[in-house]
């Protein structure tokens, strides 16, 4: 079904963009208040603590910013919050996907504040979630509000996706994206994350890696036994540790068959701007105490690798006795959780499918397999018009070239809005390289929010063209 | 050095073993009262709950029974209750190893009695170590007792050697064994456990096997990383799963290197002995709810299994997130415990040495591997005399043929009695089939208790001739 196109007359008008950064000057304080009241809201979503009071501040603050509203909801999950602004001028349409939760703050002692206090020091605003993702989420919605109080009017449509269970990996966002597919069409999207580097060089983000999350349980007796019947017994820790040597050799090799079938492999331009990517690794293998990253790479090799490689991830293991000392039992039940990084155009059904099938073909048919979460990953091509608009709004507000990762080598749902609803994405965003996000002592510039605003609101500007 | 031998003249006497079967009869009802006033000195090692009081205990029901007593002690650890009496008419000594510490009760909810109340119910005394051990320490007492109550004298010098740690390894046994190599001279020993199976018929245990446990740890970064970053960290979980490869295979081949190079070969008559055994496989496969035991083995082979393979037994192993659902973490360490359980001739200090060198030419070198207790396995040849003058003793008092283990599949230390001290070692006691050692409800049937009794005073007098 095709979707119905904005049927407005379109008036061609002009948006004098000095207007509305003067807007933005002279409003910041106000905007920075604004920001701190959507942080002082806790909306914590793996603890479900003040969801629904935040999704209502968003909506408010949409309202008041001008924007029609309306709450989405599934069977479950949290609300989200979605607003638009049509467009006297234009029938292009610019969708802003943000979230309102944040992550859990603890561990509260390493915070030099509290982390719901929107406490303003040193030029920052610091608080659980001020740049992971109410700031990026403010700063968009004040440019919005920008050309509506200037201009009354904006150059585009303009529509907010705002859910409220991000940082839990979006477990009931699909039906309610394939629910809305009309209401969610757009030309182009701006996705959640972003900012600037240490050189003060705005940062782009083209896709994201997709995910699959798997349990696996071998179980042996119906009890722990002594482990003096080791001759006869099967021990399901023993079990598990073969069957998971069978999935990735000691080269880091992924052995599940044809696990690497729809790799797609990077593009040269791609690669290409690996190089200009300020990759640290030196500083980061510092941090972490280790010596090498694997298979020894380093520079913009590891850069590749953590972008492009998909990757098999033993999260945690558990099985028989941990406790001090030995203790001379035979377990009888062992568990594995395991992640799969997935890069384009790998599906997570399918290397699950994979999965299954490996396991049983290498005699492993005994173990329970559980499948927890799971997203696509996404991407936008690097030469793709939207983002080279992206990076010259960028590169006018910022005064400096941006820097592109054709990858993310995080996941989130932004296959959903790339894969489904087929429109090209860029992330991008006001936070800086100290925000701390998902740590303590999380935090955003002031100067940057600002700055932020303005990119947006020249973004908004320059995709009417 | 040579240990002196007992100088006195040797008279010869008569012991009618009758009047010491009379005794027995007549005083049973004491010897319950004596075992029960034991059973309620609670003396768990593994809490160090009553090891003092039960030590002084022990020792006073020595001298009771008219033995001269002596508390050995080492560097660290329990005391270790020495007795003996001297016999006036032989040069023969008879040791006797027992332990006074039990295993932890719990759980107690399940337990149809106080495990310290020692209850009399069903001819049954229950509580925790009226099996295993005090019942066979108490019986081997009380039917040297009556020798001396009845002849004012022994058919052979005895000695008695109880120790408070055995339910905890030994740990701190060989520096007081080898401090008191004369003190524990003997011409042979009868080891702590044993008793009759289903039938009635009395087991005997010729030797234990040895272990050793250790535990591996591995390390990655300083932190947990997000499992974003899995292209470049090193993951303990992944090295811990393929060093552990390399130690076993699917098959249950050990693949350290020269691991199975000292395993001494069962003997025919070995083998043939096992005939006699009434192994209940199917049932103990229907217990624990297992269709096959390892390698399809049933019957004879899995005996033989059971008592002559060595193994290589995952105990525990931990690493990263292992609470509900998923969690996208990549974990900085991760442990496995493994125990070893050896044959004759392996020596556990040699399998460690193995172990570590085949870790690192496996590429293991990163882990760090910490040993803890270690026992080597002992035995005693099925044809020597002292085992046949056992079974002989064994068979006058049940009135059937004694099913002989050439080896038990569990541990202690009888390697320290066995290799050191030199003499042969049998293990045999007053147990039942369903006396529940090491499990609630732990039970001795009264019958069986003197009846035990008996047969250990029958074998003192045996073994005079």
């Amino acid at each position: 079904m095709a979707c119905p196109k904005n049927r407005l007359m379109v008036v061609v008008m002009s948006f004098d963009l000095g207007k509305v950064y003067s807007y933005i000057d002279e409003q910041a304080e106000a905007f920075v208040k604004d920001l701190v009241k959507l942080v002082k809201q806790p909306s914590v979503s793996a603890k479900g603590e003040g969801i629904v009071e935040c999704a209502k501040l968003v909506e408010e603050m949409m309202r008041d910013a001008g924007l029609s509203t309306k709450i989405l909801t599934g069977q479950k999950g949290n609300p989200v919050v979605y607003g638009e602004v049509k467009s006297k001028s234009s029938r292009k349409t610019l969708l802003f996907y943000d979230h309102y939760d944040v992550q859990p703050p603890e561990p509260l002692e390493k915070w030099k504040y509290d982390p719901f206090s929107g406490k303003i020091a040193e030029g920052k605003i610091y608080g659980r979630g001020v740049t992971d993702n109410k700031g990026n989420f403010v700063s968009r919605l004040k440019a919005v509000h920008g050309f509506l109080e200037v201009f009354g009017d904006l150059p585009v449509n303009v529509k907010f996706f705002v859910e409220g269970e991000e940082e839990i990996g979006s477990p009931n966002l699909e039906p309610i994206v394939k629910a809305h597919k009309c209401l969610l069409s757009a030309d182009a999207a701006i996705w959640e994350f972003g900012g600037t580097d240490r050189h003060g060089r705005p940062e782009l983000y083209l896709g994201l890696k997709g995910v699959l999350s798997v349990e696996l349980r071998a179980k042996g007796a119906l009890k722990d036994v002594h482990s003096a019947n080791a001759p006869l017994i099967p021990n399901p820790a023993w079990r598990l540790v073969w069957a998971l040597n069978a999935l990735k050799s000691k080269d880091e090799k992924i052995l599940i068959k044809d696990f690497y079938e729809n790799v797609r492999s990077s593009l040269p331009e791609e690669t290409e701007c690996l190089k200009n990517i300020p990759f640290e690794d030196e500083e980061m293998r510092k941090e972490l105490g280790i010596k090498y990253f694997l298979k020894g790479v380093s520079g913009l090799e590891a850069l590749k690798a953590l972008l492009f490689q998909p990757t098999c991830t033993i999260n945690g293991l558990i099985s028989g006795y941990t406790g001090k000392g030995s203790k001379t039992v035979l377990p009888h039940e062992a568990m594995v959780k395991l992640d799969f990084r997935l890069v384009p155009d790998q599906k997570p059904e399918e290397i699950f499918e994979k999965l299954v099938c490996h396991l049983k073909t290498c005699g492993f048919e005994d173990l329970e397999i559980i499948k927890y979460g799971s997203t696509e990953p996404a991407k936008t091509p690097i030469n793709d018009p939207f983002v080279v608009l992206v990076a010259e709004a960028a590169e006018k507000v910022y005064g400096k070239k941006a820097v592109i990762y054709p990858l993310s080598a995080g996941s989130g749902p932004m296959h959903l809005f790339r894969n489904f609803l087929g429109y090209p994405i860029v992330s991008a965003g006001c936070g800086g390289p100290e925000s701390n996000t998902h740590a303590p002592n999380e935090n955003l510039e002031i100067e940057g929010f600002i700055k932020g605003t303005k990119f947006i609101a020249t973004l908004i500007s320059d995709f009417a063209e």
